[in-house]
């Protein structure tokens, strides 16, 4: 940050004349609940989710900008608490807030602007895969979907998924790394595997065939799924905003831990599961 | 742009190796009425207002991200009105829209972020203001104040005023231009010009004189504020929303047309207007 808040503008370094930049808009009763998650939750988890997608482009975030809607009813100390979520989840990669606008508003509105620095590096689009490349992701899926069934059913445990839904986990360093290992594809998994990996099918004009003998069902899952007359494994095919990283990589590529290969690109279109055809839709059809 | 949206962020030049970064949060009933301006009126009003906050540090935009809010009895159409605001007004400075998010919301939001290169040139700030300097301002003022104090009368008229309103056209180009100028402070005119360069007073630590003869009230306001019992140099003084600049400038400089000299730089702090002391509250002290 060069210049911060107290002007009409802050001012960001770019050092790499390109600037990367994604925007969220989260809104309270739709992406959260103020008596499911705190202040500082929600602070963290917006966070987390614009970081990681510049980070899913290979870029290191610089700063953030928040437009924050508050009603009068939130809380003395709700607004630090948020602050310091943001701080918080910031502190993880080196960036900070460095501009906003706080207005009110009858229900909470976060609007959430990353910026991000290339360092030379091309980005990671979602259209380079290729037939051939293998498919792999790092990070975590299922977990923040499995926190949030939880939740809607009225449970407070197992305490690990529900902190999933609260506050993401993404596997930030993994996105440069990836640039750097030469990914033909990357993106940031917020709306479930299945469905974004339809991006990169659509956007490279390929087909993408997933193992389901590769994916690792870790046993609390298993267990908060049993009583809920849930396959554990429809979270991790399609549950949402863990933001995982998924990523295409030519086949020669060594990958390092933290990835975990479960497919691989083919010519043709759409997602595949054990060799039936997805759409967008994702799960519904998988069971069909 | 040298990548659009589509992917998990977009990629915009920065030459100058430092970005602008500014965002405003517009909520429906505090910031826009959709029974009083129409979904291209927003888009044109959302985008000006953080286009001219970039050229209100002396930068040219770049780029602007949109997160919207959009209720589901939002006319089929509305969104593509909105779009066309943005991309008209945008147009006006060479900009464009690279990238947002779209999400439900019981009310509309718009949060935009815009982007800008400062071209070599160091950022205009607030607090650069110092004894001896001149005080000027570029654009209208008071017109938009206005056109909403009409409205709120339930008149449809004079156009003029309640177009103000509805879409504000800053003097963009004079940013830039009085940074090459050199400018010593500029900020935009969002709040009214009494309480924003009460913000330059307190950022340079001086004093700001304004000589109220140096205004010049037009007469189609003149003439709409008669029957709403209004000294119409309270809006020109205290109402918003139109985006002037105002700036700080070395008495030397030789201003061009369309900068309007309207008082001086002390030592001490604060605004003055023939002599009163004014503090951030504006006019209501003013008046006393």
């Amino acid at each position: 940050m060069l210049l911060g808040p107290g002007d009409d503008a802050a001012v960001v370094s770019a050092p790499d004349e390109r600037v990367v930049v994604t925007t969220d808009l989260l809104i309270e009763g739709r992406h959260f609940r103020r008596d499911w998650s705190s202040g500082y939750d929600i602070g963290r988890k917006a966070a987390a989710q614009n970081l990681s997608d510049v980070m899913a482009m290979g870029a290191d975030p610089t700063g953030l900008v928040v437009g924050l809607g508050l009603p009068a009813d939130a809380a003395t100390g709700w607004l630090d608490e948020l602050t310091d979520g943001f701080r918080d989840e910031c502190d993880l990669v080196g960036a900070s807030v460095v501009g906003g606008d706080i207005t009110r508003c009858d229900l909470v509105v976060v609007a959430v602007t990353a910026l991000g620095d290339l360092g030379g590096r091309a980005p990671v689009t979602r259209s380079g895969a290729r037939p051939g490349d293998v498919v792999a992701f790092a990070g975590r899926l299922g977990h923040a979907a499995a926190g949030l069934a939880l939740l809607r059913a009225g449970l407070t445990g197992p305490v690990e998924l529900i902190d999933a839904h609260r506050r993401p986990r993404p596997p930030y360093a993994r996105g440069p790394e990836a640039a750097a290992l030469g990914a033909t594809a990357m993106l940031d998994v917020s709306d479930g595997l299945l469905q974004d990996l339809g991006h990169v099918a659509e956007a490279a004009g390929v087909a993408l065939v997933l193992d389901p003998e590769a994916f690792t069902v870790p046993p609390v899952m298993r267990e908060a799924a049993r009583p809920l007359g849930v396959d554990p494994l429809e979270w991790v095919l399609s549950g949402g905003d863990d933001h995982a990283l998924a990523a295409t990589f030519p086949a020669h590529v060594r990958l390092p831990e933290g990835w975990n290969v479960v497919g691989h690109v083919i010519e043709g279109e759409g997602v595949q599961v054990k060799g039936l055809l997805l759409d967008r839709g994702g799960w519904d059809h998988f069971r069909e």
